[in-house]
C-alpha cells in the first residue's frame, strides 16, 4: 500500500482507483471458466488497484514503478477475451487502456488510421466509414473488443480472407516494454531492417510489452458484397472446395463453411434444413461475373447445391450476435444453469491435415462435450484454414462441470497436437492454454520465448503466467 | 587451430576446408565497396575455415562449438547479399550452406514445398514449376541467391504486389540458435500461440539463428500475364497512378514505375524516347476484361498515354539482366575502370511520405554520383511503396571514390530518415548501413534488437557487427 502511494504521486489525479467496484469488474476476462467460478461464488484474484492511464507515459511511469516494486501488472483492453490472458492478479495492479481511445490521424491518401490502443472497434469503424473506408477487421467482438487487444491476442476478423489478420493491417505501434522503456515504430509498408519489431508485440499477450498506439491500413469500404451459399455434401466436401477457390486466387472477402450441427444452429433462422453450409462473400465491384460464375461451377462439379442469397446476406446480418447470447450464457442470467459451460476452441492446419484435425478435435470434445459439438471453418489460406468448434459441457453441478471442462480442453489440445495443428488460431493462449504450451510448440520455442520475455521484461511484471506458466 | 581440429572432430568428414581458394571466395559478398577494396588490392578479412554442413545437426554442432571457444561465425547462403551481410570476419569461420540444398517436400494438396535453406532460387523454382506450381518469389538475384538468404537478408521478389515478400510465404522452418539449440516451427497458415517466432528469423540476417530448413507457401502457376504500359507525366504522377490502382484492390501481380533516367536505361533497347514510365502485370485468368479497361481508364485520366505492351514484356524477359551485368561492373572485367562504383538503395514509405522521400534521397545521391541517379518504384502496397536508386559514383581514384561513396550512404540514409523513410526496403543492413540503424529506428528499438541477439546468441558468436555494430 505504500507502494501504491508512490504509484499514485507519479500519475495524473485520479488514474488510480481503488474502488471495490472497479478492482472486482476488472477480477476477470471473459474466459467462461472465470465465469463459472464467479457465478459459483468463488474469489477470483482482485488487483490492488486498477490504473487508467491516459497516455504513452502514464504506461511508461506504471511500467518503471512496477519493475521497481516488483508488483505484477496485467494490462487489459476491453475484457473480451476468452482464455483469461486479461485476468487479474493477486496483489498486482490492472493497467486499463480504455481511457485511452482516440483516433489520432486518419490519412486518406496513405489510408492509414493511427489510434490509441484502447479504441473500441465500432468507434473505430465507425470514424473510418464516414471517410469511406474500413479496417476490413471484423472479429465477432468488435463491439466489445479494443485495438490493443486485437493485437496483443493476434486477432483474426470474420473477413480475414479479403484483408488479412491483425498483424497485415499493422504498420506501426508505440509498445512501452517491461522495463518502462519506450519503444516508437513508426509506420512503414515494410522494412527489412532487422527482425520485424511488429511482429514480436502481436500475440505477446501483454507480457512483453503493453502497446498505446498503432498505424493500421485500412480500405475504401466496398459498395456491396456478393455473396454465394452451396450446399456441400459434407464438412470435408465444403473444406475441399474452399481450397480450390483459395488456390485459384478468386479473392473471396470472407468465407465459412459449417459441419451439420453448426449450420443448423446458424442457418435455423433461414428455414435451413439438414447437411453442411458453405458460405462465400466476394466485393462486387471486384469480382465480375465470371469470377462468380467459376465459384459456382466449382460448386456444383464439386457437388454442392446452391443455396439462396439470404444464406449469406443473414450471416451477415446477425453475425455478432453471439456475443450477445454468449454474453447472456454465463452472466447474470445464466441461461442454461448450473453445472453448465460453454467454450470455443480454434485451431488451424495445413490443408492436408484438415479433416483429421476435424475428426480427432471434435471426437476429443465429444467425450466430455454433450452431443451438440459443432464447427466451422472460418479463415482460409491458400495453405490451409482455421476450424472453430463450440462446445457444450453439462454435468451434476458446477465443479464437476470445471473438471470436465478443463479434461475436455487438456483432451482436444493433445488431439490438436496429434493431428498436426496449432492450438490456437486467434483467440491465443491465456491462462486456458498455457499448460499445454511446450507439448504445443517444443520446448525449445517456449525457451525462445521466455528469453524474449526476460529481454523485453527483465523484472517478470508483465501479467505473469498468462501465455508462459510461471515457472516453478 | 587447436580449436579447429576439435571442430573438424564433430563433423563429417570434409565438411571444414582450409582450402586458399576456399577462404578467398567466401571473404565476401555482393557488397561493392568489397568488391572495390578487393580489385584494389586490399586484403578483405579471410576466415579460418569454411564449414560446410550437409544436415541441421551440422550446423548445431558448428554453433555450440563456437559458442564454446568464442569464434565468429558467419552463416552464408549464396553470397549475393550487396550489404556485406555475409562478409568474413577476422579469425571467424564462414557457415557456408550450399551443400544443404534439397528439396525435401512438395504438398499439392496444401500447395506447401519444404526444402534446405541452400537451394538457390532457379532450382526450386524449376521443380515447382514441373507441378504447376511457383513461389512467386523472384528477386533479380534469383540464379544467385538461396531460401535461407531470402529469410536472413527479408527479400522481395519482383511479383510482391502479387504474391508478398518473403515473410508472406514462410509458414514454418527450422533454425538453430547461436547457442547451438534447434528451434522447429511446424508449418502452419497462421497461428496465436504467442509473439511469431518465424518472424523473428525474417531479417536477422545470421545474428540470431542459421535458418536450415523452409517451409514455404506456393501457389498455382498462372498461365500468362497481361501486361500494361503507360507513359506518365511525371515519376510523381505515375506513383500517385499506382497508389489508385493498389487501393482499387485490382490486385496487379507486378507494378514499377521508372523515373525518366532509369526509364532510358531500361526501355531504352524497346525505343523508348524520354519520360517515365509505369508498367503493371495481372494474371490473364484473374483480372477479366472489366479490370484491366479500369486500369486504362485511371492512366489515361491521370494523363498518362498508353505504351505498348512490349514494354512490360521487354522487362520481364529482361528483368535479370542486370545481376550478370552487375557483377561484370565490379567484377574481373571492371567495366567502369578505377575510382568507379556502382551501387543502389532501397527505401520505403507511406505514400504521403513517397515524393519527399524521393526527392530526399536522390538530392542527397546526387551530392556525389554521377547526374545518372535513376530511380523506380517497384513494391506497391495499399498504404505505400519502396523507391529504388542506382547511382554510379565517379572519383579520382579508387580510394576517393571510397570515401565519396561512404559519404553519398551517410548522407542519403539521413535524408530518407528526415523524410520519414525506412532505411532499407528488402537489401537489409549488413555491414553498410549497421552504423545508420540507431537513427533510423532510434535508440530504444535497437537496444531491444540487442536485447534479441542477448536471448538467442549469448556468447555473440554469430555474424557479429553485422546489422548491429559491435559494441565498444
Amino acid at each position: 500500500v505504500d507502494d501504491l502511494a508512490s504509484l499514485v504521486e507519479r500519475l495524473p489525479d485520479g488514474a488510480v482507483s481503488t474502488h471495490p467496484g472497479e478492482l472486482t469488474s476488472r477480477s476477470r476476462d471473459a474466459w467462461p471458466l472465470a465465469m463459472l467460478r464467479e457465478v459459483r461464488g468463488d474469489r477470483l484474484p482482485r488487483p490492488l488497484a486498477v490504473v487508467f492511464p491516459r497516455a504513452t507515459e502514464d504506461v511508461a511511469h506504471t511500467l518503471e514503478w512496477a519493475t521497481e516494486t516488483r508488483t505484477a501488472v496485467v494490462p487489459r483492453g476491453a475484457g473480451s477475451g476468452v482464455c483469461g490472458g486479461a485476468q487479474a492478479v493477486w496483489r498486482g495492479v490492472v493497467l486499463d487502456l480504455s481511457r485511452m481511445s482516440r483516433i489520432l490521424e486518419i490519412d486518406d491518401e496513405s489510408q492509414t488510421v493511427r489510434a490509441e490502443a484502447g479504441i473500441r472497434g465500432d468507434p473505430l469503424e465507425r470514424a473510418l466509414s464516414e471517410r469511406g473506408l474500413t479496417l476490413g477487421h471484423y472479429p465477432q467482438s468488435m463491439a466489445i473488443s479494443s485495438l490493443g487487444g486485437w493485437i496483443a491476442a493476434a486477432s483474426a476478423g470474420q473477413a480475414s480472407a479479403g484483408y488479412g489478420a491483425i498483424e497485415d493491417r499493422l504498420l506501426g505501434l508505440t509498445a512501452v516494454l517491461g522495463s518502462g522503456r519506450v519503444v516508437q515504430l513508426p509506420a512503414a509498408p515494410r522494412s527489412a531492417t532487422g527482425p520485424d519489431l511488429r511482429r514480436m508485440f502481436v500475440g505477446s499477450e501483454g507480457t512483453l510489452a503493453v502497446v498505446t498506439e498503432a498505424t493500421l491500413s485500412v480500405a475504401r469500404r466496398p459498395e456491396s458484397l456478393r455473396w454465394l451459399a452451396t450446399a456441400p455434401s459434407s464438412f470435408e466436401a465444403g473444406t475441399a472446395l474452399v481450397r480450390e477457390l483459395l488456390q485459384r486466387r478468386l479473392h473471396p472477402v470472407v468465407v465459412r463453411v459449417y459441419d451439420e450441427v453448426d449450420a443448423g444452429m446458424t442457418f435455423g433462422p433461414v428455414g435451413h434444413g439438414s447437411g453442411p453450409v458453405a458460405i462465400a462473400a466476394f466485393e462486387a465491384s471486384r469480382v465480375g461475373d465470371a469470377g462468380l460464375e467459376e465459384a459456382r461451377r466449382l460448386a456444383l462439379e464439386a457437388g454442392a447445391g446452391p443455396l439462396g442469397e439470404d444464406y449469406g446476406r443473414h450471416w451477415w446480418g446477425h453475425r455478432n450476435d453471439a456475443v450477445v447470447l454468449y454474453r447472456r450464457i454465463m452472466g447474470d442470467e445464466r441461461m442454461f444453469g448450473a453445472g453448465v459451460i460453454v467454450d470455443t476452441m480454434e485451431v488451424a492446419a495445413i490443408w492436408r491435415h484438415v479433416p483429421r484435425l476435424y475428426d480427432a478435435v471434435r471426437e476429443a470434445l465429444l467425450e466430455h462435450a454433450s452431443q451438440a459439438v459443432g464447427c466451422h471453418l472460418s479463415h482460409p489460406y491458400a495453405s490451409g484454414a482455421s476450424l472453430y468448434f463450440t462446445f457444450l459441457i453439462r454435468a451434476e453441478d458446477d465443479a464437476a462441470a470445471e473438471r470436465a471442462y478443463l479434461e475436455a480442453w487438456r483432451r482436444a489440445a493433445a488431439a490438436c497436437r496429434g493431428a498436426e495443428g496449432t492450438l490456437s488460431h486467434h483467440h491465443g493462449v491465456g491462462l486456458l492454454k498455457a499448460p499445454f504450451l511446450v507439448d504445443a510448440l517444443g520446448p525449445a520455442a517456449v525457451s525462445t520465448l521466455r528469453s524474449l520475455k526476460a529481454a523485453a521484461d527483465p523484472a517478470g511484471i508483465l501479467n505473469p503466467g498468462k501465455l508462459l506458466e510461471t515457472e516453478p
